[in-house]
C-alpha cells in the first residue's frame, strides 16, 4: 500500500526503556529497578493529587469536560492571562504537534538547535518541511540568527532549558532574539524544564504573560510532567495569543486528555508547595552527581533541569549504559546524539546512592 | 499569523454537554443531572477496574509502558491476531487520525456516508483531503460503489455501526465490498459499537482476524469507551495488516495513553462478563425506547447501537433538547446534521424512567 510519502522521511521515537520491560528482559524484581531514564519526578505524585486521581476512578466511564474549563481557569490564574490564552494538550508534546501541523506543509522550513527534545523533528517530517539545525549542540542564539537571516523559518524552536542536554539560555537573551524574528514566524518556547531552571536562576526565567503581551508570534509551553509529578498522566499546555490558540483548536482532538488526567492536573495546581520541595531536592541532590563527575574526572553539562548529562570520557557511555541497565538502572545512553554520555535523571537520596554505588562497580572493571 | 491554509476549512467538533458546564449555566445539582449525550456505558466501569486504576494512582508520575507490551498481547489474544496487527491509540479516534495523516495529503479522497461520524470529516480536512459523501444518511453500499468506480478514493469509512445513527450493515455485505476495491485504497472498518451490534445480531459481525487475512488494505478499530465503560480513560485500537501497522507507528506520538488508562484496559479485559450484562440490559432498556416513540407516533432508526435516534415529528428537535437540558438531561440534537431528530444514549432503568417522565411534560405544553 502506498501512504503519504513524507512518511518515509519520519522516524520513531525511542522511549526510555520501562521498568516492565527490565523485569521482563533481566528478570529483576520490579522493586530493584531505578528508573532513571525519563526524567519524571522520583519523589512521586502529591499524596493529595494521588487521592483525588483515585476517588475520580469510579469516574473513568465519563468523557472529561471538553472545554476544561476549571484547568484553564486555574492555569490562567497562575500565568495571569486569560482562559482564552490556553490549549491544553496530551503533554506539552501534543501542543508541539498541533503547533506543528498547524503552521507548516511540505515547503515549511523548521529552526532547532542541533541537539534538543527529538519529537520537534519528529513532528515537522510528519509534515515534509525542512529540518534546519545550528552547528552547536547546545543553543547558540547567533547560530539561531545566522541560519534565520539566511534561510527564514516557519517555526523556531528554542527549548529552555534544553532536553537533553540540560543548558538553558537567558530569559533577557530569548526576549532580544524574539525582537528580531519576524511576526509570520511561529516561535515555540519549550519550558517543560522552566519551574526548575527559574529555581536555580531568576535570569533564566520566562514570564508567559509578558512574552504573549509583547510578542503575538509567540507560544510558551508547559507540562504537568516533571516538577507537577505527573507524566503518566499526559497534561501539558500552551500559552499564546488567542489567534494562535484559536487555530490551534482546530487540531485539538476531542476529549484529548483523560477524566483523571484533568482531576489530577487541576488538584496538583493547589499544591505548589510540594512542588517547590522537589525542585529543593533535586538541586540538592545534583550536587552529588556533579560531585561525583568531578572525583571520577568527568565532564558534565551544568543543568538546569532534573537531569545531567555527564560525558564518560576514558569509557564506551553504550556499554556503561547497558551494564548499569543490567544491573538495574535505567539510564538513557546518548549514543543515539553522537554524545559519549549517558543522561541520568536526578533520583531521589537513596537512588542516587545506589546509582554511584553500581557505577564504582562497573567503572572498576 | 499565516497557518497552514488547509484549516481555512477545518471546523471544530463538537462535543456533548458535560454535566460541569450544565451545574453552572443552569444551577442545577451535580446529581439531579443526567447525561445521555455522549453514549458512556451508563452502568459505569466495572468496579474490579475501578478498584485497579485506584491502586494506580500512586504511578500517576511514571510513564507508561510505551511498547504497551500487556495491552498489545490481551488484544491479540482476545482477536486471535499477532500483537504485531495491533496499535492503540487514544481512543480509536486517535487511530483514526493516524490512518488519515498516514495515507493522505491535499490530492486525497475520502469516502463516508452522509451522516456518520464527524471526526473522520475532520481529520481529513486537516490534510486537506477532498470529502467525498453518499447521498443517502445512512450507508449504502450501492452508492459507495458508484462514488468509488466514478472518482476513486484513498480511505473508505465504514461505520459498523454507524454513530451517530446506529444503523449497522450486514458483515456479509461488508465482505463482498471489500473483495471489490483496490488494494492501495485503505478501508477503516470502525467498529466502536461492534459489540453491542453482534450481540443484537450474529449477522453484523465483523471477525477482525478473518478481515485482516483477508484484506491487507483494511484496518478495524475497537474502543474501550463504549462496551468497556472506560469513555475517559481514552484508549482504542486498530487491527490490520503488519505493513500498516508498522507505518501507523510512525504517527503515534510516545505515551499516548496514560499509566492509569494502561492498567484499566488491562483489567477491563479480564471482566467480559461484566460487559455482556451491560450490552443486555442496553437491550432491554432500548425496548423502552422503542415502545415510547411508538406511543408517541415518533420513528426511530432501529439501533445495534448504546443510544438510538428519534425523529421529532411535530415538534422542534433543537427546542425540546434545550428543555431537556433546562429539566437535566442532557441529549444530543441532530440538527446540526439536518435531522429533526434527538439522539438519546440509552441509560440505566431509573435514569430512563426519569427521561420519559420529562420528556412527557415537555411534550404535554
Amino acid at each position: 500500500m502506498t501512504f503519504n510519502k513524507v512518511l518515509d522521511n519520519v522516524n520513531i521515537y525511542e522511549a526510555g526503556k520501562p521498568i516492565e520491560l527490565v523485569v521482563r528482559e533481566y528478570g529483576i524484581g520490579e522493586n530493584d529497578i531505578i528508573k532513571l531514564a525519563s526524567n519524571e519526578n522520583p519523589y512521586g505524585t502529591c499524596q493529595t493529587v494521588v487521592d483525588a486521581i483515585a476517588r475520580k476512578a469510579c469516574s473513568s466511564y465519563v468523557y472529561p469536560d471538553d472545554s476544561m474549563y476549571e484547568l484553564k481557569e486555574a492555569l490562567a490564574s497562575k500565568f495571569g492571562v486569560a482562559d482564552k490564552n490556553v490549549i491544553i494538550g496530551a503533554g506539552s508534546d501534543q501542543v508541539i504537534e498541533f503547533c506543528v501541523h498547524g503552521k507548516c506543509d511540505a515547503n515549511s522550513k523548521v529552526l532547532m538547535a542541533k541537539t534538543t527534545f527529538a519529537m520537534y523533528e519528529i513532528y515537522s517530517k510528519q509534515t515534509g518541511a525542512t529540518i534546519l539545525k545550528t552547528p552547536s549542540d547546545e543553543h547558540n542564539l547567533d547560530e539561531f540568527r545566522e541560519i534565520y537571516k539566511k534561510e527564514g523559518a516557519d517555526i523556531i524552536f528554542l527549548c529552555v532549558p534544553n532536553n537533553p542536554l540540560g543548558e538553558c539560555l537567558d530569559a533577557a537573551e530569548v526576549y532580544k532574539f524574539l525582537d528580531e524574528v519576524d511576526k509570520d514566524t511561529l516561535v515555540i518556547l519549550d519550558g517543560a524544564y522552566q519551574e526548575y531552571a527559574k529555581y536555580k536562576d531568576g535570569a533564566k526565567e520566562i514570564v508567559p504573560s509578558e512574552v504573549i503581551a509583547k510578542y503575538p508570534n509567540v507560544i510558551y509551553l508547559g507540562t504537568f510532567s516533571k516538577a507537577y509529578a505527573l507524566g503518566g498522566m499526559r497534561v501539558g499546555y500552551g500559552i499564546a495569543s488567542q489567534e494562535i490558540i484559536t487555530t490551534l483548536h482546530k487540531l485539538r482532538p476531542p476529549f484529548n486528555i483523560t477524566t483523571l488526567s484533568l482531576e489530577g492536573a487541576i488538584e496538583a495546581l493547589k499544591h505548589e508547595k510540594y512542588v517547590e520541595m522537589c525542585i529543593s531536592k533535586n538541586f540538592d541532590e545534583m550536587k552529588r552527581y556533579e560531585e561525583y563527575a568531578t572525583n571520577k574526572g568527568f565532564k558534565y553539562i551544568p543543568s538546569y533541569t532534573n537531569f545531567i548529562t555527564m560525558y564518560l570520557d576514558g569509557y564506551v557511555s553504550k556499554e556503561i549504559a547497558q551494564k548499569l541497565l543490567e544491573k538495574g538502572v535505567i539510564v538513557r545512553d546518548m549514543t543515539g546524539y553522537a554524545f559519549n554520555a549517558i543522561r541520568i535523571t536526578i533520583g531521589t537520596n537513596e537512588q542516587n546512592t545506589k546509582v554511584f554505588k553500581v557505577l564504582d562497580t562497573i567503572l572498576e572493571k
